[in-house]
């Protein structure tokens, strides 16, 4: 645990809570906060990252700052980038600019971002690392989690009647879930950067995959639209319209895929939508990290379930989960009860982190 | 709508309160409260009914008045009775106390009850009705709703994964629920007073359908339990056991069947906990008024379904049902969300009572 004043721990939060920002976007860049507190205490400059393209959080702190960075503690949410981007590395900015010490609360992820607090210290700056760090992690969890991983976050998303089914004995699945329920969907997948479905969906139900709603687009960036599997689709699909970019991984392997869309795409968190076989896929390979289930008040008592098998015989071995939340969306008729699930944690893996 | 004044409109709620006192039964009577007010509104008698063959709300509440009873004004829930029954009639009771004027909620949809306000009247007292009706109507739903429709209220209860199934592909079952929602299930049970089954889950389940619980049978009576279904049982299944009636009903018509238990067994609610072919044959009849669903956060993949075929062969034709509530019933790995739901009404029927 870092050595840290209160001053410095006041500061974290609100480094945080500027990480956190309105408007800024969850991807491809962290969203990260800085304060700078002068040697009395008192707040020098302050800044966040406001997105790809834009200064990083420490330097838009050091331009407030000015002269007053001399000698003064950084204090922010993130490791300082060691490595030249589109910017310049934070950590030569703020030996530069003569900060003393540097309160950090997360540690980087990023292999290619990584030793920012080495090359701090080797300059003579004090570090401490580890202050609210799980704060800061919550900013940006499926960054997080990717760099841990090396793989995207796996939402997978699925609409439901009660009675498990996701379309009727015909094939038909518009609407099982709400128009309440489908504005969320459209919210949520905003907050992820690629949209996943297997071939067997685009040619069967032909969606757009696209973010709809004046609102759930914030800075106007499309998620990737990623169709996996091998099969040959036909050019005239919505999926390859112009409305955002689209990739066709021609795999059938959930890993191999995950792995290329976080090693030479950028990508952290993945919105699954496809159909039971490849829900199944990802479920048997304990790819998927999160559950979102919209529960339609409607019964069909056949049709399509809303998973395929997944080689569990009996009760003892089905796959737990844990609820995370519970929500009703819409009102009245239009309800629709929205489950967050997260994988149940072994005994074992209870209490870690 | 009733012409009242508004010392008669507050015992009327006191007397709805009084009706629905903690400890008293659901079943077979309905709960009834009375207040008796002098002619300048000042109360002088209370009274509730406790439960078949103690004495009706209105007799005790003349008991606690004595002679101030005459002249005095009854605020009742429930139209005074015209039969005698286990105690005598409590229309015949007013006019011999000498009360003026009888202020009744809810009219009795009893046809072997009903006639009370008629008596009243012939006798010379005042009779007014429907004021706060809805109230005290809710405080015997299925008493209300089995007497208006000559058939009990049914509740059909399943437990289900998030993909719909109620047992896995090898039939296991124990437990989909959770231990909090099988406790939820025996407190549900203690409300109706009627378990139904089919006569394949005794044969293959092998259910006790009892209720089991500290605080779930206060006046310690069981349901009748109900088996369902042409085929013979062995004797020595559970549910023949001593611990609670239990009858065979040697029909597959879930109309007749529900009729035989209203009119030869005095039954207003039915609990059904069938398998998929029983919920189904209820649902196809219309005959389900209520649904209740622990969605236990797993999934199966495989398995059996909660609800059998509908008959249904598009999305368009879905059986749509409105939440009525949704609740989390127990924490961490151990939690479930018990959904509520009704029959969604025709627009036609919405707005009318």
């Amino acid at each position: 645990m870092a050595e840290t004043t209160t001053s410095e721990t006041d500061a974290m939060r609100r480094a945080v809570a500027l990480a956190a920002s309105p408007g800024v976007p969850l991807h491809p860049n962290p969203r990260v906060g800085c304060v700078l507190l002068a040697p009395d205490g008192t707040v020098v400059g302050e800044g966040y990252h406001h997105g790809a393209g834009t200064p990083h959080a420490e330097v838009e702190a050091l331009a407030v700052a000015g002269e007053r960075a001399r000698g003064a503690t950084a204090v922010v949410t993130l490791e300082p980038c060691n490595h030249t981007g589109r910017t310049g590395p934070c950590a030569q900015a703020l030996i530069a600019a003569g900060v003393r010490r540097v309160v950090v609360a997360q540690r980087d992820p990023n292999p290619l971002a990584q030793g920012g607090a080495d090359t701090l210290r080797a300059a003579g700056v004090e570090v401490e690392t580890g202050l609210l760090a799980d704060e800061a992690e919550r900013v940006n969890p499926a960054w997080t989690f990717a760099h841990r991983h090396g793989r995207p976050f796996v939402t997978w998303k699925f609409a439901t009647t009660l009675d498990g089914r996701s379309a009727a004995a015909d094939g038909t699945s518009r609407w099982v879930s709400s128009p309440a329920a489908r504005r969320d969907t459209h919210r949520l997948r905003g907050l992820a950067d690629t949209m996943l479905v297997g071939t067997n969906t685009v040619a069967v139900d032909d969606p757009q995959l696209t973010v709809r709603g004046d609102d759930d687009l914030p800075v106007g960036v499309q998620p990737l639209r990623v169709v996996m599997g091998e099969r040959d689709l036909p050019a005239e699909r919505r999926v390859f319209d112009d409305a955002a970019p689209t990739l066709h991984l021609r795999t059938r392997d959930p890993d191999t895929a995950l792995r290329t869309l976080y090693a030479e795409h950028d990508r952290h968190h993945v919105f699954l939508e496809g159909g039971p076989t490849l829900a199944a896929s990802f479920l048997r390979a304990g790819l998927v990290d999160e559950v979102v289930t919209y529960v339609a008040p409607m019964l069909l008592g056949a049709g399509r379930s809303a998973v395929g098998d997944l080689g569990i015989a009996t009760i003892a071995d089905a796959l737990r989960l844990e609820l995370a939340g519970t929500t009703v969306v819409g009102d009245g008729p239009d309800a629709n009860v929205r489950l967050v699930l997260r994988p149940a944690l072994r005994p074992t893996e209870r209490g870690t982190n």
